[in-house]
């Protein structure tokens, strides 16, 4: 099996290696990054992508943006610390997990000011590939529960992303596919191509053609026709968010495909790292919803595909609710029904 | 408004004006052809499409491939229109309508032994243009009786293209929206695009964009969020084949739609003219799917949207179970549940 490490350091630790997303599935492109800047360009281009992959580039892009500087005073590199920090964070304003990483990083340098500027640079490289190593523990973990609970599955259905590009290592919902794969198990995975960014065709495709498992990709709206041929035994799909209730916001498409998961009384587990468990939010009611321009729809690279004259509905995610959820797959562990209880629950232990 | 007629005789019944629907939405090219070779191409190449539409233009095709013989003996001119028939009868032998038109075109022959040969391309004609008009009656009435079932609804929402490019005038699934026009009544229409081959973006959408409704067009996996959200009050689709019990194969997605349709408690109606109603078939276990290759789905034109090695599953219909289905509305009439006791009646009678 072949591992794709998505983000990491080289390993003279001065340079970010970076799969170069938007090349994929046709070209496999590390970019190697050395500055601030090319991370920053990276992150708004969207290259890398992926709420924890995100995070894990933003970090190493704070600590390769002040590796270099050559002062003794804590302030003037504090203050050179905070404007690398600030630059970078304007790459993606919306990605929550950017200014997570980014904060935890000046943290670091809060809580040592009295230690050297070298040692300091020593705690930011391990800093930073400590929220990388931690993201690879959660989804392993995450993993091992899921794997525990579709092992008698021979297919399942995926839609979206959740994939180890998106993280340190192994995914969230196809964390099961790779701890799997280590232990000589196979399924056949069946891949919503996922309109209209097509993350199912273009980069989970790709990440199940590098395992032994059997990707079959369709048309999302042949998701049903495979339920209903007795196709597949478990649904697999990430996150964005889940609210305290456990209503859960995803990818365009995941609602739709819970429906057709219940009506088929297939399991349908939503992969969500505890970071992405929001308490604060009642329900799916208060999650805003993005929607996106006409383009993504009407368009394919510079292909026309519909009329200029028509409008267009583009809401880039949508809320699956708790009562189409048979579990969330966190890293402490499976939470069942009743969600709110039982996420409430999570939290105090 | 504006009605497209996308097939149908020249003013001076010399030829047949065909709308190439390959080149819809971009752009709006109408063909003039004049022998059974050009028509012959226009099936072939898809340029023609719909089961009412391709019946009616291999019925003009045997008219304009015998009209210009000059022969005397009957039997000279039947062997020359047998000729005809079984070149047209090869541009696309799996369509049943085509078969249909042509043999009820010969049938006028067999039934007119006696008359002029004059007298019987006049007959030909008459019967083509017999073809188009019932085709356009079965249509308007469908059309009439849908209305009547969607009259309070705002939004409504459609899968494929049953609409007036595929039959004489009016469509299926669409027709209520044209006599809608033509009252005042304005819905807005949610139009699924229909992976793989986009008939929701290139034809329904471009049928929409006539007329004076508002045309919404959305990705397949985003129904889900339109109906969970209120903005439809009718799924209206059209399809390829009913069995007796009332099982309805339409274009692949039909099914997904309206399981989603059912979990919202919208009323999903099957648009079906009797013709397409197969009392021989028991139910939707009977009817065999056909499956497509794998460029469909991993390429757009020239576009590579997925990895090369990846496999696919890309079945063109599906099979929607008749307990999903609200009614099934005919020319003759809306048909509730039980259908098959309601379906036998229709024939009854």
């Amino acid at each position: 099996m072949s591992f794709v490490s998505s983000v990491h350091l080289n390993d003279e630790k001065d340079a970010i290696i970076l799969l170069d997303q938007t090349l994929l599935p046709n070209e496999e492109v590390f970019l190697k990054i050395e500055n601030k800047e090319d991370l920053w360009e990276a992150v708004k281009k969207l290259r890398v992508r992926g709420a924890p992959a995100i995070g894990i580039a933003a970090a190493y892009g704070a600590y390769i943006g002040i590796r270099k500087l050559q002062v003794d005073d804590f302030s003037i590199f504090y203050d050179e610390f905070k404007r690398v920090k600030e630059y970078l964070a304007t790459s993606r304003p919306t990605a929550v997990n950017l200014f997570w990483a980014l904060n935890r990083m000046e943290k670091v340098l809060l809580l040592n000011k009295d230690k050297s500027i070298d040692e300091l640079k020593e705690l930011l490289l391990k800093e930073s590939e400590e929220i990388r190593k931690e993201d690879e523990e959660v989804c392993k973990s995450i993993g091992e529960y899921s794997l525990e609970l579709i092992e008698s599955a021979e297919g399942v259905l995926t839609h979206c992303n959740a994939g180890g590009i998106a993280t340190a290592k192994y995914g969230t919902a196809l964390a099961p596919l790779y701890l799997a794969e280590e232990r000589g198990k196979r399924f056949k995975v069946y891949i919503d191509e996922t309109r209209p960014l097509l993350q199912g065709s273009r980069l989970t495709s790709w990440e199940v053609s590098q395992l032994s498992h059997e990707g079959i990709l369709i048309c999302d709206n042949m998701a049903a026709t495979v339920m209903k041929e007795g196709k597949v035994q478990a649904v697999l799909v990430g996150c964005d968010r889940v609210a305290a209730n456990g209503d859960a916001a995803n990818k365009i498409g995941t609602l739709g495909v819970a429906i057709l998961a219940k009506n088929y009384s297939i399991p349908f587990y939503v992969h969500a790292p505890l970071s992405t468990i929001d308490i604060e939010t009642e329900s799916g009611r208060d999650i805003v919803i993005e929607e996106r321009g006409e383009e993504e729809i009407k368009k394919i690279r510079d292909v026309d595909l519909a009329p200029s004259n028509i409008n267009t509905y583009n809401p880039a995610f949508d809320v699956t609710d708790n009562e189409l959820i048979t579990a969330i797959i966190t890293e402490k562990g499976v939470v069942y029904p009743p969600f709110k209880e039982n996420i409430k629950k999570l939290f105090e232990n």
